[in-house]
């Protein structure tokens, strides 16, 4: 059976774009003679629609689509999900349509709650449906967080389709497909699993849709990161030549990809679909010659072109000489217009304000941040002139442990490399200095360093990061406490330390820009601590 | 029966203060010759614990207290949750012990999420559990999100304890006990409503645990907003004299209280514990001679006391003379210390380095903006100076429509009124002076504008507030799509307008100071909105 697979991006609130891509991909599917064209789940209402789900007239536009799909299903068998309403009580429901009408349904048994959609505040449990039967065969048809409830007792089912709502995460992604071939494997049962694809804000969906036999082995796979309408024969499962077993990417698959350029492809697509849903074109980012900012911008430039993205450089009377070459050096390498801002006029400006009521205090941290404020607010005004997006170029590390400027270098409307950690920033800085030198070698080697006072360099106040991020990535996505990394052999003063100004910044990551989610612990939208 | 509430504050992680305050209740209680005391939930682990649930070392910790708590229960009856673990899942358990036993213990048997709390993230379903008997009394105990479950067929249950943990929200509280009340009254049961009391960031529990009889009336009531251990005879109701039905609460109630008095009560105590909480003591703020930052400051200083609160007054060119006079007369009132800062030159010298930049385009939002970041950067620097903590002085209705700077205006750690109506921070201003003038005449009457350019007014681009605001609460609180709101006969270009202006402005309420939350539907906490 030839399966169509509509891998688009599909947007909240967008009802009639969403409306032209399933058309078009309906009319594609019964071009290439597909049996049947399988949706992403929330396809017609875009994915995540969080609250507007709490209002009528959204409900009462998704229902809307299926009337006009009906008129369209004429020769092709169509799988996508809709809405049920019933006592004021709401049903997720994915339908099969052909030949104008609903020919069968089922509703969602087991809505449950992600850290990104919050599913239960708005569906409830359904037991209504039926197994679908498109062209002879029985297929069932279910949400992903439904499988641990599956069973195949008794059935004659021979095809699972299994709908995904899930962002890319490196740490997690291979875990997921391998707990799919498992599922196919223990059920010796075809299964196909649908992903969506595209940016929303803090989420990449990284499409990759796949295909697995009844013995677990991944036999076909949708490309990474692409809008797509993926047509691949179910009965013939071996045409593209390739099988594999999970996990197994690196070698002979055409779209396998290292770790680190799936992130890299996951964070240009965030960028790009950021920018393409707010209807914006062009970016800017402070250029400060370190490694975080030197990351930022070819990503930027990638998704957005270079005409695109200007940055300013803004050194202090603490910069370093080669901070300013540094980054100059890059801006030049890509291409993109730059602006040298010096702040020290402006800076004292505030001082002679601030005499009067600081009097002779020494200069401290307070003084250091105002720095750090003074360049976020000059790009934000920079920004708001030209219709500028202010790229904000915090990484995990450093968001970890605080060591950031509320509404100075933690300003932005996108954090683009929030959720790596700084060890992670460099292993991009190689990936994109793969063919040839983009980010001087310079910025890639030189000890790390805020420059906010003089000869300041990040490990007078942080553990060095290797251990830092191995640290934090034990604390935070394998959630080892205290007692567990102390036993795993980290020092013990490192730990507490770590952990202490882990906990004492929480305030600050509540208002930092929404991060683009890589990880399966994203600040701001996985983990959830009190202050 | 004697029964003792330990209606107290229990803060999350706080394992070794927490159990301070049940061992003094236990003893108090005791004293009183109470048959039992009963804590709100999580008193032990204090509430919201969020994702401290997933570390194993605070999960042992929360059981090792039981422990303790075992040895000092000889001769009363102690009602307390704890946690339950077998094979990596996790139980929310009340216990009921007495005599160094646990004599009876109950699951949570439909765990249930809220906006504030994730629960479904940590604990499972249980379903083991019986009925506690106390003093030969049968009671039933459960969470609050368990009564719609409850039934009563068969049992010979007198009595029913709820453990609630839900914050103060002024739009539904009566709503809830409303519900208490019905329940208790179907169920023929007399019901205790057990409550927590304190400030947790957004949170803020308000105490007021109640007693229903089994025809539904409520025949005791702890204080609101107040620490207490709160003991009452449940078999001689009328002790205190009073009787009432839900909703009538504004006469003869010693504790009753107007809605704009709860709503007060709720933002100092809110202040208080945020203070407390952080062991900071000292506040700041931007005095605008608005209304907004006048009503915070005298709920600030009732918070913190006078001499733990000290203001900027930052005049530009753009503001007018009775800004600064209106709020010196404020200050002066209060008998706060006070500064002026005018930003005139620290403006001039960005707007030097903007010259090259900008050449001559004309002044525009950009320009006024930077006004507003000029004076969040110099407030954050004051307040990093003396370790002060920022308070955020937008409202609701300007949040709603994106009417503020980031990082200008909508800087700070505690957004005090960002959960008021425009028209409601007015109410508020005149509760405030109820006996006499400590906010000025004139800034309760006078036009609102954000004196950001020469003669501004808020009606220059906002609807008026009544209308907006009506707007808003029907739209946010109630749930009314565009349709519905224009059926209902506010005009149609006016809403199609502040919708436009909600959708558009949600990127920047992702980044603001967490609100005080006192309605069912605050900003960061229950409306989730893509972007």
């Amino acid at each position: 059976m030839k399966i169509a697979v509509a891998q688009y991006h599909f947007r909240p609130n967008n009802f009639s774009e969403n409306f032209k891509k399933i058309k078009s991909a309906i009319a594609e599917a019964k071009e290439q003679k597909a049996s049947c064209v399988v949706f992403p789940a929330f396809a017609i209402s875009g994915f995540p629609p969080h609250d507007l789900l709490l209002y009528a007239g959204f409900i009462k536009k998704w229902q809307q689509q299926i009337d006009k799909i009906l008129k369209i299903s004429n020769g092709i068998s169509i799988v996508i999900d809709s809405v049920f309403q019933e006592d004021e009580k709401l049903f997720h429901r994915i339908v099969l349509i052909k030949d104008g009408k609903i020919q069968a349904f089922r509703d969602d048994e087991h809505p449950a709650d992600t850290a990104f959609f919050k599913k239960t505040n708005y569906f409830v449990k359904g037991n209504s449906g039926s197994v679908f039967v498109i062209e002879n065969t029985e297929v069932r048809v279910c949400f992903e967080h439904e499988l641990n409830y599956f069973s195949t007792s008794g059935s004659d089912v021979e095809c699972c389709i299994v709908l995904q709502n899930k962002p890319f995460e490196y740490d997690v992604f291979e875990k997921q497909e391998q707990s799919f071939c498992e599922f196919a494997k223990k059920n010796r049962i075809k299964t196909i699993v649908v992903n969506p694809v595209g940016g929303e804000t803090s989420l990449v969906f990284s499409g990759a849709s796949f295909a697995i036999d009844a013995q677990g082995q991944i036999t076909e796979q949708a490309p990474f990161f692409k809008e797509e309408l993926w047509v691949f024969d179910s009965s013939n499962p071996n045409a593209t030549g390739w099988l594999r077993t999970c996990g197994d990417r690196h070698d002979e698959i055409s779209n396998s990809k290292s770790e680190i350029a799936l992130v890299h492809d996951a964070l240009v697509l965030g960028i790009k679909d950021y920018f393409k849903n707010a209807n914006l074109k062009t970016a800017t980012l402070g250029l400060s010659g370190g490694i975080d900012s030197a990351v930022v911008l070819p990503l930027a430039v990638e998704a957005l072109g270079r005409q695109n993205v200007s940055v300013l450089l803004m050194p202090s009377q603490f910069s370093s000489d080669h901070s300013v070459t540094d980054a100059i050096r890059l801006a030049e390498n890509l291409r993109v217009q730059w602006h040298v801002v010096p702040i020290k006029d402006i800076y004292h400006s505030y001082q002679k304000e601030m005499h009067a009521i600081f009097g002779d205090l020494p200069f401290g941290l307070a003084e250091e941040n105002l720095q750090a404020r003074i360049r976020g607010s000059f790009l934000m005004t920079y920004a708001n002139k030209f219709g500028h997006v202010l790229l904000n170029t915090s990484n995990k590390s450093e968001s970890a442990v605080g060591y950031g400027t509320m509404y100075g270098d933690l300003c932005g409307g996108l954090a683009v490399i929030a959720d790596l950690y700084k060890t992670q920033v460099y292993d991009l800085a190689r990936y994109i200095n793969r063919k040839k030198e983009i980010i001087p070698e310079n910025i890639i080697t030189k000890a790390p360093s805020a420059e906010l006072r003089p000869d300041q360099k990040d490990s007078d106040s942080l553990p060095d990061y290797d251990t830092l991020d191995k640290i934090l990535y034990a604390h935070l996505e394998l959630k080892q406490d205290e007692k567990q990394l102390v036993k795993s052999g980290f020092d013990a003063t490192v730990v507490e330390r770590t952990l202490r100004l882990l906990r004492n910044s929480e305030f600050k990551r509540k208002q930092t820009a929404p991060a683009i989610k890589v990880s399966s612990c994203t600040f701001g939208i996985d983990r959830v601590m009190p202050l």
